[in-house]
């Protein structure tokens, strides 16, 4: 389009329409009330008429801070870094700071690499978030550093981590309130603290309804369609299963509809994350516990800028979780 | 940790360590070889040994660049985005670029706002991406733009987009490989411009052998189980189908076997998308087109790169899809 400018507009630009100095441009569009109020608004309407925009680089320059955070990812599939990040954005940006992304793919080095990125480009602070809820090692920098969904192994840096224990466990209420009496627990590999965390958990909250033990075995829906064989041969008189994913969940409603089984008449069923795409396209769609990984990001990046303001909040902190009640328990 | 230092290390903590004057550190660093070699060595070991890193607002305030590239996405959702951003972000990583993200959640007033942050923080270009392969109003900023899956309607802009013709095409031709006679095609809304497009691909392609008209939808499971019913009322005869999305293939290839008709025994199924989640867990896996959404993010990046470095390319570039074959269409 012709209409485009192809040079961005200086300062110099502006003092010249205005009939100013330059230093008087800055004085004006700073706020400085020694001019007078008509030289600022002739200022202010040259300004806008060349679509001038000031230099950030002096604010920070000045203020010692760039007004940008770092976010390092391990998770480039994003299942669980995507809502985290959209979130972090979310609440940077209303406080008007950008944020710098970068995935480091698991790599270590990738990792060193982009530290030293960011404090060269002096971002203000850093949010390191992952795919997986083990706690990792910490980053070694001189500026705040805020862990998202995997926190750090030093309980004194500020982590925000899912309550998975509450989560679980909400789920197992829900369906004693539905007069569920055996509940069984089939999840991801044993190998996975957010495996092993649930499956406690569920154990725990059933405790004499529970049909134990945990199935342990993959995260993927053909898992969950395996251990409703195994399932029903031990435990026949089995009336709820608790998934440790939707996508699992989704493998047991499939498995139970062919083998003639109803969901929920017959075995009411819940998933874990709310991930839609599993939890909606279920037949039945899912009742699911939702670990608001969204608001988990917003509260990241509430805490960075509180660290950057001066008020750190040091140690670890569960953000609850929310169970969201559809049709596998709830009928139609 | 006690062992985390909580100040970042100055250009004076260097010099004093080194026993040298600041400004001796700044050029030793530089690679300034008037100095002698002992020097510039003490000073790069007090470095090292503080872990004081330049700050590069130098380089940028000398070169008159920052070194960092926006991202504006409108796709909150992220199923075609983030593959994107996380190919453009490999690529300006290894042009020592950094990535700032901007997600607008479609929202005019958001991107404005963005737009002046961006331009404010001066990055050196701005990468537009979107949901949907419509073309978009061109933004307007005094900087390099490139426009990645969704095109600019200015036709001089850089625009890096989808053979969606050539992957819908490539389908229909792996069929006819196969000796498929009668294709029919199921595919969403066609309001969406990338479902007209692939349905016209496939009707050209299969020439005599479509079972038309295409079979507009939602890009929904519910829909391809729907939409298997509508076709074999109709065409008893078709022999393959080919979906406009792993989603409406995945359910296509549940009713197929829910009404006993086998996959690809009977009738050959494709999907679009390659979406590993859908196209895997699909009974059978999807025979399907690969947008490589990586790789367009990739190629977006290293325009933008080219664009700053004073060598634009203007015009759309369309990047060709991959068919990756499975069970789907192979069989076991």
């Amino acid at each position: 389009m012709a209409s485009r400018s192809t040079r961005r507009p200086t300062i110099r630009d502006v003092a010249s329409v205005a009939g100013v100095s330059a230093s008087t441009v800055s004085k004006a569009l700073k706020g400085n009330y020694s001019l007078r109020d008509s030289t600022v608004e002739r200022v202010r309407q040259a300004a806008d008429e060349l679509g001038f925009i000031p230099d950030s680089r002096g604010r920070a320059l000045a203020s010692g801070r760039s007004f940008t955070v770092g976010l390092i990812t391990t998770d480039s599939s994003g299942r669980f870094s995507i809502p985290i990040m959209l979130g972090a954005e979310d609440a940077l940006s209303a406080g008007e700071m950008a944020l710098v992304l970068c995935d480091t793919r698991d790599d270590p080095l990738r990792e060193q690499h982009y530290l030293k990125a960011l404090v060269s480009l002096r971002v203000d602070g850093i949010i390191v978030t992952g795919r997986r809820v083990e706690p990792r090692e910490p980053i070694d920098v001189p500026i705040p550093v805020v862990y998202a969904f995997s926190p750090s192994t030093d309980p004194a840096d500020t982590s925000v981590v899912v309550d998975d224990h509450a989560g679980a466990a909400a789920a197992v209420r829900h369906l004693h309130t539905l007069s569920r009496k055996r509940i069984a627990h089939v999840t991801g590999p044993e190998s996975h603290l957010s495996a092993r965390v649930r499956a406690a958990a569920t154990q725990e909250a059933a405790s004499t309804t529970f049909a134990g033990p945990p199935l342990y075995g993959e995260w993927t829906e053909r898992w969950g369609r395996l251990a409703v064989d195994v399932l029903l041969r031990d435990h026949p008189e089995v009336d709820a299963i608790t998934c440790g994913s939707d996508q699992i969940a989704r493998g047991v409603c499939d498995r139970l509809r062919e083998l003639g089984r109803s969901v929920p008449g017959d075995i009411a069923v819940t998933g874990y994350d709310n991930w839609s795409v599993m939890a909606l396209a279920s037949r039945p769609p899912l009742t699911t516990v939702d670990m608001q990984l969204e608001e988990l990001g917003r509260r990241t990046a509430k805490l960075l800028l509180d660290a950057i303001a001066g008020s750190p909040r040091p140690g670890p902190q569960k953000l609850p979780t929310r169970l969201i009640t559809r049709e596998s328990t709830l009928g139609t």
